[in-house]
Parts: C-alpha cells; structure tokens; sequence
C-alpha cells in the first residue's frame, strides 16, 4: 500500500503513520517528494491488515492500495482461460454455448414447447425461472418446485441441461437436485451467505453482475465461490444501471473484455436483461461474440405479449431461431463454434 | 395503465392492443391524437397482470404505468407518518434518535467503552456488526455469535438497545434473539428471501437502501416486510454510487426529503457509509437534520486506526461528542428533540 | 401529454388542470380510473407550450409526454439511413470507415509519420487534435493554428481527408478552413452556441456523445444542427461516466444499436476514448462492427509513452495494423467493407 | 506519481521504466515489494509531463498521481476562504446571502414583480435567464438582449444586482454589460472557451458543476477562470445525474461539504435545479445551510403554471416568503445570517 500524507504534515505526524505502518506488520518505506511525503507500505496487502485505516490519521491525505487483492479468481495467477463444464457443456474454451428458454417457468407446456424450439435452434442448455426475484412483493414469484419440476422435465426430454436461479439458502438444497448449474442474480451478487451455500451444493454457478458492480467486485464475489473449494464459477454481465431511460439497463459490453483481461473465469452475457427490450437483443448477441464472450444467455418466450415477468425483453421462437443463424458468421469471425 | 402506440401504428395493431388490454383485465380507452394513438388501459395496476408485456408487439412504442404500486409503504394511503418504537426509542415522532457504535464488534472491551462514551453523549440505541458483509472472503467478516453476546452485554450494562446486521435466513433467529433491531445491509436490500424471514422474526427493521436503488424500489423492499404484517420499518439512506472518487459514496440527502413525501415510514441518516471519510460526518449529520431525517446512525470507534473495518469513516469519542453538541441547535431548529 | 393526477385530487383540482391543458393549446379529455384521474392533452407537443408545469399544480401528481420531440434526426420520419459523406469516404451506408491519428498533434514527423502507416493500414481519414479540451489549464492545450497547418499538409501528403476538434465559437471559421470534418468533442456536446456555428460552417459535424448524456440528448444536440440546415451529422459514441474505476469511461455499444432504431443518423464508435486503455481498444473495436455501428474513431501514435495526451488510451501503428487486419472476418460476418 | 508494475515484470521492463521516469523529467525511487515493484517518481506533477502514457508500456499495471493538481483553486495552498462580493454582497464570509427570480426572463412585469418579492423576502441578487440553454433546438431560447435590458430595468427599481447565464463567447461583452455576475451553467462546465472568455470579462463567475462532474473537475474548471486573473469564483451545486427517475437531478449536498475541504472558494447551492420538483426545494435549502453552504439560488415564478421553462421546480412568490421565514433558525444555528 501507499500511503500519501498531507502537503505540510509535521514529522512527527509523518513518524506516527510509520510506527502504525510497522505495527499492522508491513514494512515501511518513506519517500520524501517535492511537496508530500509517501510512505510505501511493503508486505502482502492479503494477508496483513489493510491500511486503508490509516485515512483516519491526522496527516493522511489517502491510502491506495497496489495489489489486486482477490487471488483465486486472478488470472495474474491463472494465465490460461479456465474451461467450466455444466452437464458437459464446455465454457471457456472454443465453444461458444448459449443458454435460452423462458423468463419464468409458467407451465409445462411453456416450457416443453421453448425447450424443443431452442435446441432445435442450437442452444445447448434450457434457462427458466422457478423462484423469480422480483422488486415488488404482489408481482408474480414464480411456481417454486413445481417449476423446477418442470425443467426436470423438460430436460428429460430434450437431454437440454437446467439453469436456474435460487433466491434463499433454504432453496439451495431443492434447486441443486432439479438444476445443472445454479444462478446468482444480480441482485445477490454480494449476498455473500447465499454464495457460500451455493458454493458448497457443488453444483456450477452462474454469477450475474450486480446492478451498479465494479469488475473488482464481481470477481471477489467470485472470490467467495472459489475459495470454498467450488471452481466452476462462470460470470455474466447483464447490464448496469445509468442514466438512460430508453432502455432497462446499460450493457456493458466493454466490461466482458476488461474481465477477461482480470480473471481466467469464462464470462458469457444477459443481452436480454442488458438491454431490456427485445429489438435490441439481436445486435447486442453479435457484440458480445464480437468483444470476447463465452457465450450467451437469453430469454425466449413462446409468446411474450401474455408472459408472467419480462414480456419486453423477451423474443419469440422465430425470433430466436434468426437470432441464432445470424451468429454464424460472427461465432467463425472470432474463431467460435456454437457446438 | 397508458400504452403509446407508435407514429403511423396500423388500425389492425391499435384494435390487437386493445383486445391484449382487454384480455389482461382492464377495460381500454383509446385516444387518437394528432400523431400517435394512445390507449389508456383502467384498472388497477396492482391486482391485474401488468401491461408492460405489451411493449412487445409491433406497434407499440411504450407502455407507461401511472400508479404507485407500493400499497402499505405508501403515504397516499397513510397520510399520516408512522412512529417505530425500537426497545421504547421512538422513530418519526417529534424525538431523534442517534444510534451510535463500532462499525465491526471486536472485543468486549472496544465495545463496553464505546458504548459508554456514545450513551454519555446522548446516544439512544447501539449498533455494531457482529456479522460483517465484505466485499473480500479475505477480509474480517466479524465476531459472529460471540459478537452478539457482546452487544448484550453491552446493553446489560447501559441500558441501550442493540441494532445488528443480519446477513443470512440462517442467522435470522440467532441475531433476534439478541437484537432490538436487525439491519439489512445495502447489499442485501433486495435480498427478498432475507427480507421476509427478518420481516417474520417479528423484530423492527432497519433497510438501508441499495448502492443504486431508486426510492420507489427501496419502497417495495420496504414492503415485502409490511406485507408479511411487521409494520416496523426504518429506512436508511447510505450514500448511492456515483462517479465520485474523492468520497466512497454520495450521501443522497434529497432522497430523505424525496422518500417522506412517498411514504410514512421513518428515514434515518448513516452519514458514516454515506461519506466514507470521518471528515465530512459532522457537515451530513447536520444536513440530515435540516432535510427532516428522524434519526442518524453513526460508526464511533475509540481508536479508528486499528478498527478491523473502515476505519476512515469512524469518529472517535471526542468527535461524536463535538458532534452531539453541535447538532443541538440545528435539531432545535428543526423542532426535533434528542431524547 | 398525459396529466397524472394525485389520488384523491378533488373536482375542483381537475377542472383546473383541465382549463389549464386548453389555455396552452391542446384538447382535454380526462379519463376516470379506479383510483386516479388523467387528463390526455392532444396537440402537437411540438408546437405547444409545454405541459410540464403543470406539475406545479396542487393536485397534480406528474406529466408524461407521449411524443419524441426531435423531428429531423428522427427515424420515424425518415426510415432510411442516412449516408454522410466527408471529402467523398461516404459513413452510414455499406462503407465502414475508419478514422485514425494521434490524439493530439504534435509535430509535422508525428502527423506525417502517423497518416502514413494509418493509411497504409486501411484508415480512410485522418484525426489530431489541434485544439485539445484538457480538464485543467495547466495541460498541454494543442499546437493550435501550427497543428491545423500540420494536418493540412499531412492531407496534401496522404490524401487523406482531416477530422479535428473545434472547441471555439471564435475558431470555427479557422477550423474550417483547414479540415474535412469538424468534431465537437464531449464536454461541448451541449455547447449549444458551438454546434449552431460550427452548423453554420457548412462542413459535415462529428458529434460526440456526451458524459452522461441520454440517447434522446444526442439527438436533440445534433438537431440543433439539421435545424441550421446542416444534414451532415455523423454520432460518435465515446463511453458514458459510471462507477467503474479499472476504465476511464464505459463504452456504450449498446446505445449505438440503440440510436439506430432512433434515428437515421450515422453512428461511429471511438473505442479509444471509450476504454481510455489501449489493451482494450480492439475487443471494442470488434464490439462497434457487431453492434452495428457505421465506422470507428481509433488513436495511434508513433510512440505512445511520451504522447503529450492519453497516451494510455493509443495504440502502436503496428498495434492498429493487427486491428485492421483482424476486423475483416467480422466486417465480412456485418456485411459491411473497409473501403 | 507512483508507477505500480505487473506481478512478474521482468528487470528489464523495470529498468525501461526507470528510465522513462528519468527521461520526463521525475526523480525514479524504486521500491520492490513482496510481489509487485513500484516506482515511486518524485518531482512535480503540476510542471512536468504526466507519467500517466506510462500505462501504455508492457509491464506497468496502474499510474496513480499523488499530488493535486489544481494551485490557485485549492485550500492547500489558501488555508482561510476566500469571500467574493457580486456588487458589494459578500459570499463566503458570515453572510449567506439568497439569488432569486424566474427561470427565464419572460416579460418585464413577470421580473419587476418578481424582483419585487423576492427582495422584499430577503433576497439580496435576482436571477433570470435571457440566453437560456435548451436540450430542443424547438424550446423557448430567451429574450435575449431584451431579456437582460428587463434585469438592468429590475436592478434599477430595486437595487438588487443581477446573475444571468451566458452561453456564448460572443455574447460574454453583452452580458457582462448588463450583469453583476456572470453564471456558466452546468452543461457549459467544461466549455473551456467559454470559461476563458467570461473570466477575462472581470466580472465575477458563478460556476455550476457540470451534470456528472467529480468535484475535482469543477475545480480545474474554476482554476481555468483563476488562471486569467479573476479571483472571482462562486461555485454552484445543482444536482447530479444518477438513476433515480422521481426527481430530475439528484442534488448532491455532500459535495458541498468536500468541495468546501478542498478549496477556499464560496460554494452554494441551486435546490430548484438540483430537485426539479418546487415540493423539495424548501427541505434541500435548510440542509444547504446545514452542510456549510455559502449561500443559495432559487428559481420564483408569480405563476409557475404558465412560466417559460421549468415550470415543474419554481416555488411561487408565496412559498418563497415561507421559505425564507423557515430558513432563519437553520441560519442561526449555522451561525450565518441572511443579510
């Protein structure tokens, strides 16, 4: 760390912060500049208290810290891309999966009817959601276990792998027995105690980026994943919250190559909750082949116009299926195969 | 519900928004102006499907609610402000309480001497983290249970009731059983699994708000608690994020003002998140007051340098008292009262 | 517009809101729901006073307005796209030019050295700042009158035509007298004085989008232009101010597909500015041409580490060569060509 | 400046920043840490080159400036506040004095009647738009000339001086004719032309933060003003841009509090633009007092219904009188007084 002292800080102020500096366990290093004193804490900013206390000491302009401080998600450490593999679907590596089905599990014949249409279409695993996160607490909740029932389903009979959010740790042991891979939304993407239980059903984890995240963030909420001994973490960006008012969310589409360029994780992209509004899916699903991606996500609705949650955003199977040959020639620009 | 058809929109996709209108429980009442048509769908927006569906049909451009959807948070229905009582501490009346404490317990000892020199000061309820929300698995993440018999002990010996964040369902009874009021953090405010097992531990809540939550969602967090028949919600505004690096956050003290026109519920002011820096927390703790805030939560550590958490933002003693003392005249002129 | 009245609100507050909508110019037709009054107000909201005072109104809860309000850079008016050209390399049609350059101008061996390799690499005009907005005084403001001078000879030189800043009323006419295209940067994307002369000046705009700035925004700013009688406005998208602190801006692909089905405008993408890293700038390169964007805006020089601007944000002539060379299958894949 | 490597830089990427550092002018202070080097560069941010082109060089992770790097702006360097007086009314010492009047100049008996009021309220300087900045090429644009012979015509009747926003270089000589003070408005905040321009006028500036400007920037752009000679700057907060839709900016009193930390200029604050709603602007006035602000503008309209321009956050005469009425014991309080 670097700790940077006010313009005219006295000695002994300059002397207290390199005694509090040796007493946290770095070894300090003070630099005399033209106008301010540095003081360069040496020692591994992991494993020692942070300095970032030291702000509250009089003298103290700001304390910055040097290393990248999440380890297991680094790809400082891990310079080669990792593969995760959900019910043998490879992300990471050439292959370029999408995941489609509904917003929320309505019924079966929802659900069989999208699950048949996508794959035929070349998705490789079925989304839908069973227990929906929603911001007001009259809207539709979803079907709970009857909708993971339904996916179970549903892969029986297409051979399509389940991805599926879960909202409570008390859901986590329930929804790792019907799912292939557990989501994370964005809305709990640092509800650390459901990462934790997460973690531990052993189960893949789909981790979507908080709402306002920084990329630092996201990669320790990784972090919580990984460190449990669980290293099948695959991250997606679904858009942040601005100022425009056009669209639901801002996707962020630079913030899949700056993650790449931060952590060995696959990262795959929401252009559906990124954008918020169907029109939009088709030209936002080449950029994120085009920039780097893993894959995608997205959300196909027999027909949106009566769907239970997110009618705006999602396409319909026609749709989809244009969607999905208009990737080719991008997927074989960026040296991607869908399958 | 007002859905806006687009410019040149066909006669056959006016009558096809009006039949979906129709289908989903409102009655349509179509407006032809001198460009666009609109419909205008009556009913009530809360107990039929919504109409945002409609967004994906061809023809329409937007679709714009018109009611507030929030029911029991709502000042519209409960003209009057609501008064919280927190172990007989009233919020939203004529007093103001302070809550005062360490951001994280750390021992018995930081706590029983803070907790005495912030009751001194005048003080009503102690607050202290004995479970810590960190954005880093590698950070301190608290006491845990041994921190929450800390906090009782603390308050055997003063009196103060103890505020506490509770971070996991799995958590809920332990912290209430120790609690006077259990937080949910920013992070977990729209954690809804959370919300609802916190709501039916029957305990107030204090709901600080999301990083980027608009006030109408901080609402609806606030009314899945009410909705489970826990009438006890405090909200708290924490600073929202922005593009501002000087400061960790941006105390958004408009939003008091903004929320207590919405709803009835009692506003407190955290100035030591909202800032981050231990500088600014005397100048918000003021402009809390003059907004019409009910209350202010501050983090007090007696030696801020070595607190295992945000030691920048903390006040030592010396400082809270200062700050008590400057806060009598705005609070007289405010026509609120300490204690 | 539509007047969305308080709950509650009585006769008499209506029927002045009523008599109010009809005294600026638009018909009234109120509309009684289950818990709320509106007041459609049908009139061009163009040619009409605004409704939005009447949100002063007791009784009024809020006004919508229903209307895009831009007219000449709207899409609904003018389906095609449109094709700007500038010194013949025509934007917005099968064409995707780039434009490449040093971000500021400092020195003949610089501009020459650059517009040669740029050239040779594919770029089809050439960009350099002799006027450069630089956030404090104390930074290097560009070669000014001596830059403009360099880059008229680099064109005479290379034939490629020039795009640069103009960040004065008082330069237009210089500005103009040398260059192809005159760029109004960011900070002055609301600098309405500065986009009506530089309209004036009769040379095809390149108008940056703003920092924060809504889609709607841009094209009111470029309307200020179209409305001079100036219909040569080409949108650049240059990233928007958020929370992130790895990148100096977040690139906003997402609105260049956006402002596509908003308008019949060209849309380019300066992915320089918009990461402010150079290690990013051809992922995001990529991005623009799978989005849909109709060209690129991109910084090389010479030697980026004694650049005296952002020479963390440019790339290496051999670095824009690699670029060049691998946006051909992605071109190929958007059915778009280089030249 | 602090040159931060890459875990794993080699000697020789070291070495070729050592020398770069050398080369531009700093002193190199290697310091090699347990996992990462840094070069610590000691010399003077504001008079050499920046090292930030740094960035580009393999090896290097992050360049991180330690010193500020505004001088005439910041309270480093001038410990005590500076108080600027706009035709002999005092801001920044004891005084806190209140601009009022219209959003725009609409006609010579809506400003006299205004003027009239807000005077006989308190006021001490009336504000008015004759150039107004409007997001639509189609909105009222001012009276322009007219518009500030109407303010000089107020000034004479009354004695207040007079503020009005200037919005191009060419009419900064006719403005500064007319008015006491000359207001840059928030999307002028870095029209650094403009800037200049209105400095060199000797008038003094009253310098709106731009929509999504760090207050680090707001101080480069008053340091742009200082640079030319005129001491003259009163900084004004009015909102920011964030994500909340209920209210139309969200104004950010903390920044008020840091800007006032950082430099001796007077800061004041405009709650009509800042809320956008007259319901809000009497709460956010009393919490400017609270936080340390030096003084205050509002927008009054005799009839907010029918005004111009920003109908929706004009208080009326009425509501102003009893705002300033409200305002007097927060003043007390701050230890501030209206005249």
């Amino acid at each position: 760390m670097i700790v940077v002292l006010k313009t005219g800080a006295s000695k002994a102020q300059i002397n207290a912060v390199i005694r509090e500096v040796q007493k946290l366990g770095y070894r300090p290093h003070p630099i005399r500049g033209v106008e301010r004193t540095v003081v360069a804490a040496i020692g591994d900013e992991r494993v020692h208290h942070t300095l970032e206390t030291l702000a509250s000491m009089s003298g103290v302009d700001q304390v910055m810290p040097v290393q990248r401080r999440y380890k297991l998600a680094s790809r400082e450490a891990h310079p080669a891309g990792s593969v995760v593999r959900v019910r043998g679907v490879p992300f990471g590596g050439r292959d370029f999966p999408v995941i489609a089905g509904p917003c929320s599990v309505e019924s079966e014949k929802q659900v069989m009817e999208t699950a048949r249409v996508v794959k035929a279409a070349g998705a490789r695993l079925l989304r839908g959601g069973a227990f929906k996160p929603r911001t007001s607490p009259y809207e539709f909740q979803g079907l709970k276990q009857e909708g993971l029932e339904i996916l179970a389903a549903a892969r029986a009979a297409t051979g399509l792998g389940i991805v599926t959010e879960v909202l409570s740790e008390r859901d986590v042991d329930l929804v790792a027995r019907h799912a292939d891979m557990l989501q994370i939304g964005a809305r709990n993407a640092q509800n650390f105690a459901l990462l934790v239980a997460a973690a531990e059903s052993g189960k893949p984890i789909l981790l979507k980026r908080g709402l306002s995240m920084r990329v630092e963030e996201w990669l320790f909420s990784a972090e919580y994943v990984l460190s449990r001994g669980n290293p099948n973490v695959i991250l997606c960006e679904r858009g942040v919250r601005t100022f425009e008012t056009l669209t639901r969310n801002t996707l962020d589409l630079g913030a899949v190559a700056l993650a790449k360029t931060e952590t060995h994780l696959p990262v795959i992209v929401d252009p559906s909750q990124g954008a918020g509004r169907a029109d939009l899916v088709n030209a936002m699903s080449r950029g994120a082949v085009a920039v780097g991606a893993d894959g995608l996500i997205i959300e196909v609705h027999p027909d949106p116009r009566v769907a239970m949650s997110d009618g705006a955003q999602q396409v319909t199977p026609v749709q989809f299926g244009h969607l999905m040959r208009g990737l080719a020639p991008f997927l074989k620009a960026a040296g991607r195969r869908l399958a």
